[in-house]
């Protein structure tokens, strides 16, 4: 790809990720429009929409598995398992779509998201083992009830009416039961 | 109503119950079927295929509001509090439409709907109350937060892939959160 189709794919993907988080029922031409490049130019490179919204749900995917590597070979694995863990949920909370990615990714999702979503699972895997490490949460819990937790805490953000002092009253009780027992 | 009316109702219904517990998609057929009515009789009773989803949904949110009551009036509030918890988050992995009840019935569900689930909240704050009181749960854990945390735990639970043994071990940790310090 040359470097200016390049620079047009990102582009529309950062456009299409605003425009799509606001709501996955956007036209495409919205997301020219904010990329500031012709519709043409979108379906040259995404052509269809379904290819567009994955490729925006395998982007992000993939941009919170980096970051959860990051963190857990950081130095305080700990504090950065439950700020990752906050972040996620806060996340889905703002985009609903986050929350369908995580749930929907192995169902309706292509096979580049089905990647990207195993790939973030992995990754929260081993942030969670260094958190696990460092003592702050409990060594009894394993990855399958601790992601299964993430999922249903960030549907549990994205209910209505779920206002951001009520969810973090809801993460608080979450984390009590992810740290060790006194 | 005539009695016979009454009792084909109560038919359609319990039938309607397990044909859309199965799946929402299900054809009114399918219920008439199953109720042993004729399709006429179904439209009746229910004029249209949402009128019988919402008396569905209604009648579901009643049913747990009323265990909710009677768990809260009785003995042992605080384990009554934990089984009935996780009633709700095992009736909502069996039959997704549970978990979209408690989650949409304010959004896209009428009249009848949205007053049952706000009975069915109010029932279980009774039983949070009660479960507090007994020092079964922390005592700062407020309705709303404790709410939410049902709601995501069900959806949680509905995710593909989490088998019962790892729905009971995110149940496990739940609960972690929910007991008061030691």
């Amino acid at each position: 790809m040359r470097a200016d189709a390049r620079d047009n794919r990102a582009r529309i993907l950062t456009a299409a990720d605003e425009v799509f988080g606001q709501s996955p029922h956007a036209s495409t031409d919205a997301v020219a429009k904010l990329a500031g490049v012709g519709i043409a130019t979108v379906f040259r490179h995404f052509p269809t929409k379904t290819d567009l919204l994955e490729a925006v749900l395998t982007q992000r995917l993939e941009r919170l598995r980096n970051q959860a590597l990051t963190l857990a070979a950081g130095e305080n694995a700990g504090r950065a398992f439950y700020t990752f863990f906050s972040q996620v949920v806060v996340e889905s909370s703002a985009k609903l779509a986050i929350g369908d990615a995580l749930t929907s990714a192995g169902i309706a999702a292509g096979e580049d998201a089905r990647k990207a979503a195993a790939g973030l699972r992995e990754a929260f895997g081993s942030l969670l083992s260094e958190a696990q490490r460092t003592g702050a949460v409990r060594g009894d819990a394993g990855l399958p009830e601790v992601y299964a937790l993430l999922i249903g805490a960030s549907r549990g953000a994205t209910t209505r009416n779920v206002d951001p002092e009520v969810r973090n009253r809801m993460l608080g009780l979450v984390y009590a039961g992810l740290r060790p027992a006194a």
